[in-house]
């Protein structure tokens, strides 16, 4: 147990999109959130998977839909705090802390703003190890942990309840209501006991995300470049340096589609590679070659400051360093791969963990 | 307070749809659950509105949706309950009776089925005296009644509760989430006080659907045609004798929308009337001309038998007898044109009493 303060959320918040893959949402507009819910309430308490009850309740909180809309559509603040207390009252029982569903931008902040709003501590671990963009994809999944009773709120002031047969239901009617919703909303999903929490949570990823943060922040006080730094704590590979020669995108189906194009410079000086793109980075592609897939987490840094590069960032003329990092071990069994695994993207290609992919090309 | 046996539910089911204006559903899946209900339960207690107390809660039953759909989609019976037990449960108060939403072929039955199995009264009412497309198009409106909380539920066991900020925005929202179920689902809304109830209700709907329905049975029996019997006891218009020459339907955003063309016969031959429907019955015009556009209802009913042909069951080389129905005053009202009238259905035409237009045709 250990206290968040502003500077922690601030590498949280800087880090976050690393792991998020692309994806998770803008955390500037979370981070403001946060921030100013640490001013109004004082410091979040972050816990252990291990310091939650077996019988407590806890409750992820997060951003649904696509991150491209909410830039423009800010939040008013209040939404994840209604859809929380709408399932709290819904479940009739008290909820013992939040956590994030997800490590992504803006889905690292909302349950920390929530928690110091509601004195509740956040759970040091997510439900992805990353970011993916449909609701099943989380390894409570994985462990038969049902996705409702669910609540959805959005910023005008609708409210709903969930109660559905599979994980992947809640998907696709939350989907749809988000869509209507104008395209965001805020959800609060996966009500369970900290007995499940403990078999299906990917721990620790709040501290990871911090010192990667930190990592980034004091190299640039140093004016040093993190690059190395980073691959060293995420126990990722350096994949390609280029710069950005087209990006696509299309919202489609509450979801921020696309494909990003970038040209080789450096030591990659003639090569290609292209990012495919649905919220997260999915597919990396080198000269038609692929490098990394989902779900290995893919990222853009920028090459000065090491920062992320979201998707929704993702512009013509960028510079960007494209990293990979080994995802969570619960993602490469069959189970795991069903769920989120290349095919289920709609891509004709086996899974290959990216220490082998990354063994291959180092080879050649 | 009577009670309603198995004869009193065929004649309600017989003459409904003329009172959905063609829509509502198929009346006849939903006088098999009515039916099956009161023979596993008991008859139903039909109660007038003045009967219920001012504190009492009224909570109406009904499906939503295409009843295209629901031609091929039969409810398990359950689903009705689902929704209606969801909501009472969230509400946390016992229900003192239920009433259908509106006079249409399956959700006039719909409340009797559910009424049997729950041992509730049904309240002599409805929400529009006709049968309308959308949530927020009922009296109940009109008098400030809010639709929610709702529920929905669809056969495979989903769920949801919705809370919005108008009954606009339950439309929209329930909309997406039915046709995301398939095209159909249950709800259980408009959950109101009696005092309310007594404001808003279209009074005396069953009763009206009954002495219809019975009016047919006795004719037939008599081998004679009802449609004076008809006339008389709806205040309605004969607009047209025809034989349908073509039907144009598609099923859009969960409705089913289309247009039927009838060549006139007897005194009718040589002109031509158009239907347009959108699960109901919308407008109708001879060569051209308008005869009766909604609020107003526009029935269908088979020329020897005077039984209603709803929208789904127009076919080519049908014969049918088109009428007209003034509808509820309340609907008639500024208030009540916004929200039903020409205009919100996107035809540029004025609402003109359907006594006016008659009265114009019949001078001509």
């Amino acid at each position: 147990m250990r206290k968040l303060n502003a500077q922690a959320i601030e590498d949280i918040a800087t880090a976050a999109p690393i792991l998020g893959t692309g994806g998770g949402g803008d955390p500037y507009v979370g981070k403001l959130m946060a921030l100013q819910a640490i001013e109004d309430y004082g410091p979040v308490t972050l816990i252990d998977v291990d310091e939650v009850p077996d019988n407590a309740l806890v409750v992820p909180s997060a951003m649904m839909g696509a991150p491209t809309v909410l830039v423009e559509k800010i939040p008013n603040g209040e939404e994840p705090f209604w859809a929380f207390e709408l399932l709290k009252n819904y479940l009739g029982k008290d909820i013992y802390a939040t956590i994030s569903i997800e490590a992504g931008g803006l889905n690292s902040m909302i349950p920390l703003a929530l928690a110091a709003r509601l004195n509740l501590p956040v759970v040091d671990a997510d439900g992805m190890g990353r970011a993916f963009p449909e609701l099943q994809m989380v390894t409570f999944t994985l462990h038969g942990i049902s996705s409702t009773p669910m609540s959805i709120s959005d910023e005008k002031g609708n409210k709903m309840l969930l109660q559905t047969i599979t994980n992947k239901w809640s998907e696709r009617l939350a989907r749809t209501a988000t869509v209507e919703m104008g395209g965001s909303s805020m959800i609060a999903i996966y009500p369970m006991l900290g007995k499940q929490l403990k078999e299906g949570a990917v721990r620790g990823t709040m501290t990871l995300a911090e010192s990667i943060g930190k990592a980034i922040r004091e190299a640039g006080l140093r004016n040093e470049n993190p690059l190395d730094k980073i691959l060293e704590i995420t126990h990722g590979y350096l994949l390609f340096k280029g710069k950005i020669t087209d990006v696509q995108r299309r919202t489609m189906g509450g979801f921020a589609r696309g494909n990003a194009f970038f040209d080789g410079i450096d030591e990659y000086k003639g090569k290609k590679l292209e990012i495919e793109f649905q919220n997260e980075n999915l597919v990396a592609r080198v000269d038609d070659n692929v490098v990394a897939s989902v779900p290995d987490l893919i990222s853009v840094l920028d090459p000065d400051t090491g920062k992320p590069i979201t998707t929704e960032m993702l512009k013509y003329g960028y510079r960007g360093i494209v990293i990979g990092i080994p995802c969570n071990e619960q993602w490469r069994t069959e189970e795991g791969l069903k769920l989120v695994g290349p095919r289920y993207f709609g891509y004709d290609i086996d899974y290959v963990p990216i220490e082998e992919r990354y063994e291959g090309v180092a080879s050649k």
